[in-house]
C-alpha cells in the first residue's frame, strides 16, 4: 500500500528515482559519521531528482507534507549531516552529476551538485587551470556536499577552503523557488553575500542545484616531500620555522607515529612506521620556485633533525604520497568496527599544545587514535577506531571527544575547521560560538526555512 | 542651547568627542560620492570614540532617540554609503586607529576599524608579511571602510578580496551588544559565515569594532611593467592571451588614453600620452619565476604590437608607476568642479564589449571620461569629470550611468566588483539581483537591525 508521500513523489518523478523499500531507505539513512546506531531515524523516501524543476516539486511536496529534506551527494560527511533525524526524504543528486560548462577564458566552471571534486579537478588541469580545494575523500565526495560543508583539505594553507572558489549558485529555496546567489564575475560587491551564506550551511538554508566556481591557473610544477623525525617537538618547529621564515607551500601536512603505523598495515606505501611523525610538504609553482623552496624547506627539516627526507620524482611518486595520506581514515576503519574522523583547529602558535593535548587525551581514555592534519593552517584530524557496542569504550570516547573541543577552544581555536558541525557537534557549538551570534545564526535560519524542512534539527 | 542628542552625548563621551556645530556636522555629510548637492540631509551631530564600550553607549542613545548611526573611515566611499540621509549620528573612527596586535607566527592581526589599509600593509611588509587588497586610496581609506564595502583593488586578480582576508569582527550590534563573527583560526565552518554578511555590508548590520586579519607571507620579488598600445583591440587581446596562457600575475589593470593624459597632466611621471592605452602588469613571487613570468608576458606584449614596455627596475620604479594609476581619480577631479568613479564587472571574455561600450556611451553622451580598471578581473572603473550644476550634462551624467549599468547586466556582469551600492546605485540593485534574492537580503537587514537605525536607506 503507498504512502500519501510515495503517491506524490511518484506523481512528479520516475518510478524508478523513488525508493520505498525499507532497505533502501536504510542505505541512503547513514553517513560517514558516527551516527549508526541501530535506532537512528530512517528517511520516509530516497528520490533521485534529475532536472532543477523536479527538485522544485519535490521540494513543494514536502512543504505540503510538512516533511524534511535532506540533500545527500556520496554520504561522505563525518558530522552526520546527511542523517534524516527527524525521517523525510533524502534528496540524492547522483543523477544531477554534469558538467555544464567550463570557460577557460573566464576561468570558471559550471557544475550541477553531483559531480565529484575530483572530476572539477581533473577536467580543470586537464585545460592547464586548477580547482585547489581538496578534501581527502575527493575522488567520491560531490561538491554539493563541499559547498554544503565548506569543505577545504590540505591546500587550504595556501589555496584557501570552497567558500573562496563560490562565485554563483543557484539554489531552490524552502518553497520552492530558485534564486541566485551571485554572479559570473570573480568581484561581485552588491548587497549581502548570499553566496557565503549559503556555502557551509549544511543543506539547512537552501538546496544548491547549480553552482559556478572560479579556477586559477594550474602550477607549472608540484612537488611533494615527506619528512621523517623521531621527536615531535621537531616536527611542530618545522611547522613554525617553515612559516617564519616565510615560505609558502601549498599544504603542510602532518601524521603521527599511529597514523604512519595503521597507513602502512593496510595500505602499504613504504611509509616508515618506526618514526615518531611526519610532515607532508606539497610545493607547488614555477619549476625554479619549487626547487628553490624545496631547498629552503630541506635545510629547516635538516636543522631540525629529520632522519629521513623522501622526494616525489614524478607526478606518480607524489599521488603515492598523497594516497598514503588519504588512506588514513579506511586504514583506521580497520582497526575497529567503527572509525570517527575529527576536525579541530588552533591559531598556528598553539600547535604543539594542540597534538599532545589530544595525543595525552586519547591516551587518557584508553583509545588509540591516529592523528593527521592540516597543521599549516593549525588543523588536526583525530582519527579513532572505536567500537561503539563496547558501552565502557563509547563512553570514553565521547568524554574525549568533548575535552577535545574544550582544548582547541582553550586554545583559542574552535571546534571545526572544515568538516561542519551537523549532529555530531550540534551539543558543542554554544562552547564555540557565544550566544549572541548563535541566536542570528537561527534567526538566518528562520529566514531562509521558515517551516523548518531543510535538513532540520542539525547544526543548532 | 544643546538638543536632547547633544546632551545624551556629552553624558557618555568626553566634550571634544562630540562636534555638533554646523559646519562641523556639514563637514562630515559628504563623502567620495556624486551625493553633494545643497539640499543633502546632514549630520544632526559628529562623534569620536575611543572604546568600544563608547560605541555601544552611542548606539543605546541612538535606539532611545531613534535616530541612524553612519559609520564613518577615511570617507572616501565612492557610492554614499557615508551620507547621512536621514540624518542622525556620524560615528567617527579616527580616533579608533590602533593596530592591537600583529601575530607573525599566526600570520594574522588584529586592527581598530580606523587604521588606514597602508598602515596594515606596511606593518605587515616590514615582518614579511603581506596584507594583499589594495583599494587605491590605501594611503587614507580605513580598514573599516574596506570591510564595510568589501574592498578589493588590482591585486584582486590573483588574491581576492577583503573578505578573503576577514578572519574575525568584533561587531557591536543594533541593540548595543557586542559579538564575535569567526575566530582566531584561518579556517572555520561553525555555523553560518557571519565574517562574510558583515563583510560588504555597508554598516547596515552592524559596527566592526575591530577586525582580525589573515596575512600571508609577502613574496620575495615585486616587479611592474608597462605596456602602451596604438589600438585597444591589442590591448585587450594581451589580457586574453596572458590569462590563456595561464600566467599568474598579480594585477593586470588598464588605463585608456584619455586616462594616461589626464594623470600626466596633473601628475606628471613620464607616463606616453600619445598613445590609445596602457596595460600595467604586476608580477610577484620568487625572483627567478617572476623573470619567467615577465619574459612570458613580454612576448604575448610583443606579439600584440605593444608600441612601448617600460620596466620597474626597482621598488620605488614600481612605486612611481602604481601612483600613476592610482591618481587617475584626483587627476580628473581636476578638470571639472565634480568627478564620479564607477565600477561595472563582467565575465572576462566580455571585456572588450565592455571597455569599447562604456566609450561610446560617454561619447554619446557628450562625457569626457578616464577609463582605468582592473581588466584581469574583467574590471572596469570608469571615472567621469562632470560639472553637477550644468543641468543638462547632469542629465547626460544620469544617463550615461543607467546604461553602462544596462550594459555590464547584459553582458552577464554586474554594477558592483568592490564598491558597493550605498545610494549611488540603490536605485539599480534590481537591476543586478532578482527580486527573490534582494527579498532574502532585506529581511537579513530586520534581523540585524529591527529598528533600522544602521546606516538607513542604503543598499535597497
Amino acid at each position: 500500500m503507498l504512502t500519501k508521500l510515495e503517491k506524490e513523489l511518484n506523481k512528479v518523478l520516475p518510478r524508478q528515482n523513488v525508493l520505498t523499500d525499507i532497505e533502501e531507505r536504510y542505505a541512503y539513512s547513514f553517513d560517514a559519521s558516527e551516527n549508526q546506531s541501530a535506532d537512528s531515524k530512517i528517511a520516509d523516501a530516497v528520490v533521485f531528482t534529475e532536472t532543477i524543476e523536479e527538485v522544485q516539486k519535490v521540494v513543494k511536496i514536502a512543504n505540503k507534507l510538512n516533511i524534511p529534506i535532506i540533500c545527500r551527494g556520496a554520504g561522505t560527511n563525518t558530522v552526520g549531516s546527511c542523517i534524516p533525524v527527524a525521517g523525510g526524504i533524502i534528496l540524492n543528486f547522483s543523477k544531477m552529476n554534469k558538467i555544464l560548462e567550463l570557460n577557460t577564458q573566464n576561468m570558471t566552471i559550471k557544475v550541477q551538485p553531483g559531480v565529484t571534486v575530483g572530476e572539477i579537478q581533473n577536467i580543470a588541469e586537464k585545460n592547464n587551470l586548477f580547482y585547489p580545494p581538496d578534501p581527502s575523500n575527493l575522488k567520491v565526495s560531490t561538491i554539493g556536499g563541499s559547498i554544503a560543508q565548506n569543505s577545504a583539505g590540505a591546500r587550504c594553507f595556501k589555496y584557501g577552503s570552497t567558500k573562496n572558489y563560490v562565485l554563483d549558485l543557484k539554489i531552490v529555496t524552502a518553497d520552492g523557488n530558485v534564486i541566485s546567489t551571485g554572479s559570473n564575475t570573480v568581484k561581485n560587491t552588491v548587497g549581502y553575500d548570499l553566496n557565503s551564506i549559503f556555502t557551509g550551511s549544511e543543506g539547512t538554508l537552501g538546496i544548491v542545484v547549480e553552482a559556478t566556481l572560479k579556477l586559477i591557473p594550474k602550477p607549472q610544477e608540484t612537488q611533494v616531500l615527506m619528512a621523517y623525525f623521531d621527536d615531535i617537538n621537531n616536527t611542530i618547529k618545522c611547522v613554525n620555522q617553515i612559516i617564519s621564515q616565510k615560505i609558502y607551500p601549498s599544504t603542510i601536512d602532518f601524521m603521527d607515529k599511529n597514523a604512519l603505523t595503521t597507513v602502512e598495515q593496510f595500505y602499504p606505501t613504504g611509509l616508515m612506521t618506526d618514526k615518531d611523525s611526519a610532515l607532508l610538504i606539497e610545493i607547488d609553482g614555477d619549476y625554479e620556485s619549487v626547487l628553490k623552496s624545496k631547498y629552503n624547506i630541506c635545510q629547516i627539516l635538516t636543522l631540525n633533525n629529520a632522519v629521513n627526507i623522501q622526494y616525489s620524482k614524478n607526478a606518480q611518486d607524489a599521488e603515492n604520497i598523497w594516497r598514503a595520506r588519504r588512506s588514513s581514515m579506511s586504514a583506521c576503519a580497520k582497526l575497529k568496527p567503527n572509525v570517527t574522523t575529527d576536525d579541530i583547529i588552533v591559531p598556528r602558535d598553539n600547535l604543539a599544545q594542540l597534538v599532545k593535548g589530544v595525543q595525552q587525551i586519547c591516551k587518557k581514555y584508553n583509545l588509540s587514535s591516529c592523528l593527521v592534519g592540516h597543521v599549516g593552517d593549525g588543523s588536526i584530524h583525530p582519527q579513532i577506531p572505536v567500537d561503539f557496542s563496547d558501552k565502557a569504550e563509547y563512553t570514553n570516547y565521547k568524554q574525549a571527544k568533548i575535552e577535545m573541543y574544550e582544548l582547541a577552544i582553550a586554545l583559542g581555536g574552535t571546534i571545526s575547521g572544515e568538516h561542519g558541525i551537523g549532529l555530531e557537534k550540534k551539543p558543542y557549538i554554544s562552547k564555540a560560538v557565544e550566544s549572541g551570534a548563535l541566536n542570528y545564526m537561527r534567526q538566518i535560519k528562520k529566514i531562509f526555512d521558515p517551516n523548518n524542512i531543510l535538513n532540520p534539527y542539525k547544526i543548532f
